[in-house]
C-alpha cells in the first residue's frame, strides 16, 4: 500500500512543465545498430522531484539528458531504485496507446516501497507517460506507420546525497522512451526452428526467496542475475530459467513469466499452467496476468483448432516438465513480458538434459492466438479499438 | 575469482592524472550539522573508467562533483553496483594509515564478480586510495589532530547506456572520501546505558539466502532491507538483527557482524560466537576477521583481567541467545564493522521478549579490549606503528 501523509504534495501529472529539445535527435530506422543499441532514446524524458519534507514537486518534460547524481547518492550504493516496462503502440487507427497502464502504475509503487522509495497514487504514472508522449510521439511513431511501438522505461531511484545507511530522504522518478527492436521480427538462424533456448539455473545460484523480494521490480533482483545470464548467453542460449528449492520448482525465466501446456499425467486434460504468485518469488507480469485472463475467457473452451485447456497456476518442477516430455505430453511453451512479448521456447536444457518443448506439433497454436488477441488490443485493430485495456494517448502535438 | 583478459589494460594506480580543484571545500568541524550529514565529502575524488573493449583507462584524481550517468545506465535499473566501507587515519606518529586495504580490495572484486562488473588486481585498491589521500590527507586530516579518521568508500558501477539486460559493457571505480561521526563519541541518552538495541527480524522479511549473494557487498543487499531498519528506527532501535531459516540463524546485524560471549550450555565454557560464512548469508566483514584473528591470538589464554574465550564460527539460534539469557549464561555482545568500529550490544528484542545483553558484569571488557588494540593498529600507537595490518600512506602533499 502507498504510504503518502497528507502534509507533503501528492505527485500530479495534470501540471507539468514543459521544456522543448531545441536540438531534436535522428530517429533511427527499425533494424538499425542505433535501435538495437537499446540505448537510443528519445528526444524527451519526464522527471518528477520527490523530498521527504515537501512531497512530489511538479513534474516536467524537457530534453533528454544525463542525469547529474552525487556519488554519495543511495541509489549507486544501495540500490534504492526500481523499475517497469511496458510500451506505447501506435494503432492502426492512428492512435497511441498504452495497455493496461495502471497495472504497471501499481506494480511500479509495490516495487518502491519495498525498497523504501515514496508512493503515489498509480493512475498518474499513465497520465505522466500520456505528457511525455504527446511530444515526442508524433516524431517517433509516426502516425502513418501503425503497428511500431516505443519501449518505456518508468524508474524511480534515491539521488539523495546522505551515504550513511538509511531510508531515502530524496527520490527521482523518471519516464524515458527508447526505440527497441521487435522480437517478432527477430528471424531465425539459418537451419534452425524457431523459439528460445532455455538454460535451467544451477542450484547454487538462486535468484529470489521466500522473504525477499523476487515480486517486486527491483534492480536488486536483476544485477545479481546478470553472471548467470551472460554464462548462458555464452554457451548459445537466449535465457536462464530460474528454479528454486530442493525439488527444483520451475519459478520464471530471465526477463519474462514461463508458461507450459502439457497433458496432465493424473487427468489426461490439457493444462496451461505457469507459477503462482502466493510465495512471492516471481514477478506478477502484466503479459502473464493478461495471458491467463484471456486464456480463462476464450481458451477454456475449443477456439478455432485449439482444443481446450485448464488454465492452473500452480507450483510444478523441473523433473515435472522432462516428464511430459519423455511422455511425449508437452504441447507446447512459451515465455511472455512486455520486452520479449509472448515467444515460444524450444529447449530447455537441465543439467546434461536437453528437453525439446516443441510438442509433437511443434507448437500447437496458443501463443500464436494470444498474441493475435493482444496485438489487436495493443494496436486497435479487429474491432478492438476500444477495448477496456486500452489507454489511449490523446492531444498529440503535431511535430 | 577476477577475469580479466590480457587484450585489455589492467587497473594501474601507479600512474594517475591530477587535476586539482581551484574552489576548496570547507572542512566540517567534528559533531557539525555536515558532518553528521555523511554526505559531505574532500576536494576531491578517484575515478576509473572501464570499457569491456579496452579495459582500464588512466585513474583521475579530480576535483569533486556530481556525475552524469545516462538515464539508461546499468547501475540505475539493474543494481550493478557494489562497494566498500573503510577509513583512513591520522596517525598519532603523524601518519596516515589505511586498515588492512588488500582485504577490502579482494572483497570489492569478489563483489563486482558476483554482478558481473570488472575485476582488478585488488592491490591497486590501496595504491588508487593513496594518490587520493597524498591531495586531500592535509587539509582534511591535520597532522596535528592524531586520532582523526575519514570514512571511505569506493564504489563500482555499470554505467554504460544500454538498457537491454546483459552484463555492463561500461563501468565506473570511484574512491570519495567523507567526514564521519565517531561512533566512539555517542552519548548515550540521559538515564540510559550505553549499547545498542537490536530488533530481531521478522520471518516474512529475510536478507539474504543460500545460492544469493549475502556475502558480497552489492547494493542489492541494501535497498530492500531498508524498510525493515527503518521499521526498527521508528520504535526506538538502532539496528535490525537478521535472522535466516526456520530455526532462526542468527546471522548478522544491519550494517555489522555480530558477536555474543557466553558460557557454552553443555560443556560450561566461556564462549566468543558469531556466524559463520561458509553459507554465504553473511558479509565477510574485516572489522570481523581482525576480531576474530586477535580474539584467537590473545583472549583464548588469561588476558589481565578477562577470562580465557573459545573462539567459534558457528550457526547459532535466537533460541539460543535467549536461552543463555534465561539461564544467566550471557557474558558480553557486541556488533562490529567499519562504519560502527566495536559497539556493545545491550538489548535484542525478539518478538515480545526483550533479551538483556549486558551480562551480569554489564560487559566483561572483551569488547573494549579488542577495539583498544585495534585502535593502537589504526592510529600506531603504543608500540604498534609498523603492524603488517597498516598501510602508511607516503608522499602528503603539504595542502
Amino acid at each position: 500500500m502507498p504510504s503518502f501523509t497528507s502534509a507533503v504534495a501528492e505527485l500530479d501529472a495534470s501540471v507539468v512543465k514543459i521544456t522543448r529539445s531545441t536540438n531534436l535527435r535522428p530517429v533511427p530506422a527499425p533494424g538499425s545498430p542505433e535501435e538495437l543499441s537499446h540505448s537510443h532514446c528519445t528526444d524527451h524524458m519526464a522527471t518528477v522531484r520527490w523530498t521527504d519534507a515537501n512531497g512530489w514537486e511538479t513534474p516536467e518534460v524537457r530534453p533528454y539528458e544525463n542525469l547529474s547524481i552525487p556519488p554519495t547518492a543511495s541509489c549507486l550504493h544501495y540500490a534504492t531504485e526500481c523499475f517497469e516496462g511496458m510500451k506505447v503502440y501506435r494503432g492502426y487507427d492512428g492512435k497511441l496507446r498504452l495497455f493496461r497502464p495502471d497495472c504497471n502504475g501499481e506494480r511500479l509503487v509495490n516495487s518502491s516501497q519495498r525498497t523504501s522509495l515514496p508512493g503515489f497514487r498509480f493512475e498518474e504514472l499513465k497520465r505522466l507517460i500520456a505528457k511525455l508522449m504527446q511530444i515526442d510521439g508524433a516524431r517517433w511513431l509516426p502516425k502513418d506507420q501503425p503497428g511500431r511501438f516505443l519501449y518505456l522505461r518508468p524508474t524511480m531511484i534515491g539521488n539523495g546525497p546522505h551515504l550513511g545507511v538509511q531510508t531515502p530522504k530524496e527520490a527521482l522518478l523518471f519516464v524515458i522512451a527508447v526505440p527497441w527492436p521487435d522480437p517478432s521480427k527477430k528471424v531465425p538462424e539459418p537451419g534452425t526452428k524457431p523459439g528460445l533456448k532455455l538454460l535451467a539455473s544451477h542450484p547454487d545460484t538462486i535468484r529470489a526467496w521466500p522473504g525477499g523480494f523476487g515480486y517486486a521490480k527491483l534492480g536488486a533482483n536483476y544485477g545479481p542475475s546478470l553472471q548467470a545470464h551472460g554464462q548462458a548467453l555464452a554457451v548459445g542460449f537466449d535465457q536462464v530459467l530460474w528454479l528454486f528449492g530442493q525439488d527444483r520448482q520451475v519459478t520464471e525465466a530471465g526477463a519474462s513469466n514461463f508458461f507450459v501446456i502439457w497433458e496432465n499425467k493424473e487427468t489426461g486434460k490439457r493444462e496451461m499452467v505457469t507459477a503462482p504468485l502466493e510465495n512471492q518469488l516471481i514477478l506478477p507480469g502484466v503479459t502473464r496476468r493478461s495471458v491467463l485472463e484471456l486464456s480463462r475467457a476464450e481458451l477454456t473452451r475449443p477456439c478455432g483448432d485449439l482444443a481446450p485447456v485448464e488454465v492452473v497456476e500452480k507450483s510444478f518442477t523441473i523433473g515435472d516438465v522432462e516428464q511430459a516430455w519423455r511422455e511425449g505430453r508437452i504441447v507446447e511453451s512459451f515465455v511472455c513480458g512486455t520486452a520479449y512479448f509472448i515467444t515460444p521456447v524450444k529447449l530447455i536444457r537441465n543439467g546434461d538434459v536437453d528437453i525439446d518443448m516443441l510438442g509433437a506439433a511443434e507448437n500447437a497454436g496458443y501463443a500464436k492466438q494470444l498474441k493475435t488477441w493482444l496485438e489487436a488490443i495493443m494496436f486497435g485493430k479487429d474491432g478492438k479499438e476500444n477495448h477496456e485495456w486500452s489507454y489511449v494517448i490523446e492531444g498529440e502535438s503535431d511535430k
